[in-house]
């Protein structure tokens, strides 16, 4: 699994989700994590959540960094399990920095009490799964009660690097157990 | 999916890993996780881990917290994933109880510094995959650097709880996430 | 598994086969049963068997009963499966009120001698298998030779109320065997 | 799929689910259904259902005709669902038998009101899916309120035959439909 | 598994390789392996490789004898696996007429050297798997240096008949060994 | 992927079949290829064909060199058609040896008109699939008519070595596919 903090502002439309993006963009081919700052503005049609979809929720924020996962692999459960288990690597990463157990996961999203941190998103293409999580950088003018890493001082330059390197890390670790573990008798 | 928070000394030594054994010893059907108390003293012909097997690693403890899970699927990978999450869980309710960063998630065991204070295991049966979660009450005689729940003033009571609670909570969610979430044309 | 029987005509036009129809017009999230009444008359691209779609099969019917079924799983096969058992029950429930052996079961369609009674189909959406099983309540006007509920005096209201009851029935008892079956060994 | 009506006695014991049985004993290599007669004595090492097994049920009847399938296929959902379709095929041959509506189908087993006629079991091998259908001749001493086919004047030889076919038919036309179905957009 | 060696000329574009194409012109239903001649010329929507994709790489060649077949079954890595049996055989095939070492396998590719004989791809619809293994006759105008089957006088009549009776033999035989497959014991 | 040639001499019994053995034996952990040299004498524990066991079929050989291949994975067609590959690369490596079109593939078995000179198994076990093939060096007292490696002066080391190259760049390049492929609209 190969990742990359590509340096250059790059806006999410959630176009980003489509198959294959990662590969037509930054020639990485195969499973992958890449981060990137930048706005986020949801195009209606990229719109995963069928809930977000009939109640057309906005879903924007000034400055985020966004960590962008393929797998290619089909299923959707397995996704959602690794989108939590990378919602939790940003937490705890976040919580290490602060010194404190500041920052909680619900679901899929990071708060500190009722300041939303967090947007997240797992799908399914015809040939891979995709997850987005994106952290408020700034968390001005977002549609929520909300905070961003710029209210904590925490450097999302470091963010992405560690939380990138933990997970290709869990991924790793989790393959080879897979070749590891014997099955247990009737 | 069921739990169960069974109040008698259970001493866990691996038999517990066989298909159906919380059916048969409490009539939970279905997926479930249970929680007991008890010793721990893994029989060899339990060894999951190949590694462990080969070099016939010790595994006890006088006194744990144990969290038995089964779920009627066979993929082992997404079995290793909620198990990701399981441990998460529980690093997460004891940093909460201290209200510090005092735990941290390798892998799939929970450490303060180099003190380890799990054991974990997953494994695959012929109908179902289940999960092992134990966790020190007492420290002492385990055979290696080991702190407890004891040594920290946490109730095993409690955290058997919320961690069930918790783990069902999560499932829940993303069973629901399953029927909500949109694929995405290529 | 929710049920629902919706009170107000929809006519089946094809178009209910997109995934997520029944959570996006009912609000009801998850695997699903639903009937309705109202006319069929298929849209040739909803046309789902491809022999159908080569001869452009004209599908309508002036008032039917329909049923219409949601799994959040890919499996076709077990679609087709689930949708002979949705047409059995469907069957039987038919001949219990007749108090006799007066319709038979041809592949997913329900006879009585060579009067034709439902419509049916079965696909696979990219998040889902969807079946649909539609029976004639009027069968004038139906471009081959038909019967329909009011010709046996069968109220379609009673019929959708037992046939949703058995097939949530079924289907809870089937994922209940699946915790309870032990595999054999060699 | 193959089918054979073997016209000797064996008496069913359980251990005809082991994989590849069929073939062992009669050549037929690859998905079957067979039929024969004899008596029920399951071997408690042969209780499939773990609420059999627990409460040690006995399973044995006089005189049966039995069913037994193969799927070199290892979804156990699959079998289940086409053990319900079996099951409802054996019922659909009486009732028409009878000119009557006479039988029902509970689940997996068929009564005439609550007089049992049928035992049925579906498991995993580490290679296959198996099904066992049998339905009493004899109804004396069976440990439950029983009727079998001689109660009603059903030839077995008959029944074992047309359900043989319907089965392999629909079998059949589940395949071809597999290939027939187009899936339907987003 | 049905072939058919179909004898007019048919431009091979890519359109090809939609779901269902073998059922719509030529009433095969199922898995299928069918070929033609004719010249070959994909259009850009239907590059199936992303690096192709990317540079916009022009695939063509005069004349091609063209195999083209399907299965109804979803797994891409079957499909490729499959594929790479596929231009064995092709290959097998060729050296057998010249009674030499003369073609070697370079990935799904023929090669004489750095002579290039083959084009092929692989990919996956809504409800089945496609391949396409294409052999220049000609390799007049090809844009990469080529050899064709007129270069060495192979009859691309006998070669297309021969190549399908082998895949079809080595898919029948590979399915009847799965119903002849023991498992292994932990 | 990870290979080994093991220089010391082991009989193969069928023991080497067991999941992990590669790893009990070589400390080698994940996918494998290993290759050795030894006799072979099958026991009947270990014949994996039903038609050999019910013959009880005599598989030995004075020497041989054999390859063994360990995926974790558990789909015994794919590991079929890998075990198709695998046998294909081992005759052209053959053939290229002797710059001639002298040895064919039959199903699993590479032959020299009618002198066989390989076996060859593939088996699931409860983690993983795995494949045999077996090359003799020596056809002496071999109970079918065959030829070994001496018989044409090929060297076993050299072979050993180039199949197992091939075997594990084929296999990397298919995974390279996978995440290369577009899917394609209905």
């Amino acid at each position: 699994m190969r990742s990359l903090y590509f340096k250059e502002k790059i806006k999410f439309t959630g176009e980003q989700l489509v198959p294959h993006w990662t590969y037509m963009n930054f020639d990485i081919l195969g499973d992958s994590i890449i981060a990137f700052i930048g706005p986020c503005e949801l195009e209606e049609k990229y719109l995963i959540g069928i809930d977000h979809l009939k109640k057309k929720t906005q879903i924007r924020s000034e400055m985020m960094l966004h960590f962008l996962v393929e797998h290619f692999e089909l299923d959707l459960e397995k996704a959602v399990l690794r989108q939590q288990l990378l919602v939790s690597i940003l937490k705890d990463k976040l919580n290490h920095r602060l010194k404190g157990d500041v920052f909680q996961r619900w679901g899929n999203d990071i708060y500190e009490e009722d300041f939303k941190l967090t947007v997240s998103t797992v799908t399914k293409t015809s040939v891979s799964t995709k997850i987005h999580l994106g952290i408020n950088i700034s968390s001005k003018n977002v549609p929520v009660k909300a905070k961003g890493l710029s209210d904590y001082g925490i450097d999302p330059d470091d963010i992405a690097e560690v939380v990138m390197n933990q997970y290709r890390l869990d991924m790793r670790r989790i393959k080879e157990k897979l070749a590891r573990t014997r099955s247990i008798g009737s």
